[in-house]
């Protein structure tokens, strides 16, 4: 059996990064922490942390993280089982896409993470980087566009994300004049989240363009919205995220026949648990737009 | 001299995620694009190109591309000393904080980009990693906190941003009934941007609480602010960024008489033209809160 004592000081020193911190947290000396990363390190034949620029786990070093929060999460179906065990909060590491963080997320799960005590471990990925995380084992979860499911995983259908291509209404005016045409797109700057977005090439080739077009890249949501409303560029964003502006008249779309229907499902690992069985039914009774 | 038409394959594929329409938009076939990349290859004894998972190129063709990036730069001053040369959208890569993108970045910046023409190519880093990027040539411009220049280049402060430690009234009345005591701190589920964050440890030792506390990570600011408001934790806040949700009394301070105020500074190569020297004086003149 693993000492766990040692996965513990791990996992400590890098949530509350750095060893004095993790000290204080467990009870010991910073010495001590360093003491137990080194014992593990000994058993392992290899580092554990990289110490520079910034504290954080070698690729070995995750998977013993992953290890020990799935240990957690069946600790904590043993301790609903046997509720005079002392009680911990549970923590559950999941991949998501940036618009849902940024949209719908955070009300559907908030209650729910009230109730269970649940802290949210997130990451932001797309969906190949996401559901290789998953079967690494460096996430419990995945939520993202693609149905392949992996083996050992269930997934999910969430229901779809609606895009449309927002600009301001000046833009529009001096972009657009003619409507979503040809020799506009080759001219309007585009707005994309990054060099893997296909959103912005799906929309083109709906409207028949396949050519080049000049575009800024944002990876944040948020940012994106603020450059669209600031006038500089257009691009595809979800009408649940904008839909406040919209209403104000301050976005619009550029070519209002035409969206795009992304799915979202959620992945995760079939033996994990009652709290991420519970977690997958109140999300399965979210109704996406 | 170099062939930059194997630079602008190089870019173009970049730019636009593909071969196929690489090719597109250079007026070419597929595989002359193909050619003209492993013609870069054979010159430079290495790969450019990683295809799997992602189309993405290597540490050298990053240091290519950016050597491209500062050629197109340094043409663009050319060309508005020569107009009769014909004119291109010019393009900064631009490292900054994920505060500044999700608040003031856009509206600072909007109307210069469209008199300018200016393709932002925005990239969010933690200000190691930016300054870094900087260095290696990778960016022509990094926003971030640290105020530590970098051989060549130039450091411009531009104000600072004000951090509050922000929750719903709900979550207060729960977790901090008698205020921010050591007590409180040690059951209340904090929201961390990540593991690089330093903010909350820092609102925590100025409180003088030292130990460990739980808490969410959540890589996104709209998101941050998303789940703080579904109530399921506080965390530190640019006081820009939740104004409105504060009036409104949906967000409230958990100690209003603490705050951080995290000063912002403009790295930039000193001799990367005259577009970036017009960007700082822009930048020079906003005004933070």
């Amino acid at each position: 059996m693993l000492d766990y004592k040692l996965l513990e000081a791990l996992a400590t020193v890098i949530e509350c990064g750095g060893f004095e911190r993790a000290g204080a947290a467990l009870g010991l000396s910073q010495s001590a922490v360093s003491q137990r990363i080194k014992a593990l390190e000994i058993r392992l034949g290899q580092p554990v942390l990289i110490r520079h620029p910034h504290l954080e786990p070698t690729p070995a070093g995750r998977r013993l993280l992953n290890h020990h929060q799935q240990v957690r999460l069946l600790e904590r179906d043993l301790r609903s089982a046997l509720p005079t065990l002392e009680a911990a909060s549970p923590r559950l590491r999941i991949a998501l896409n940036a618009d849902s963080l940024a949209t719908w997320w955070a009300e559907a799960v908030s209650d729910f993470c009230r109730a269970e005590g649940l802290l949210l471990d997130l990451v932001i990925e797309d969906q190949d980087v996401g559901l290789k995380r998953l079967r690494d084992g460096d996430v419990a979860a995945c939520l993202c566009a693609s149905d392949q499911p992996i083996a050992g995983a269930r997934c999910v259908p969430l229901g779809t994300m609606v895009y449309h291509p927002y600009a301001t209404p000046d833009y529009i005016a001096r972009y657009f004049p003619e409507g979503p045409t040809e020799v506009a797109f080759r001219q309007a700057p585009a707005i994309v989240y990054g060099p893997h977005d296909q959103l912005q090439h799906r929309f083109l080739a709906q409207c028949g363009y396949h050519g080049a077009f000049p575009h800024h890249l944002c990876p944040s949501s948020e940012g994106f919205v603020r450059l669209a409303a600031g006038g500089i560029g257009y691009g595809m964003m979800p009408r649940l995220q904008v839909e406040s502006l919209v209403a104000e008249g301050r976005l619009a779309s550029i070519a209002p026949a035409r969206s795009l229907a992304v799915p979202l499902y959620w992945h995760f690992w079939r033996h994990s648990g009652e709290l991420l069985a519970r977690l997958t039914r109140v999300l399965g009774d979210i109704v996406l737009r």
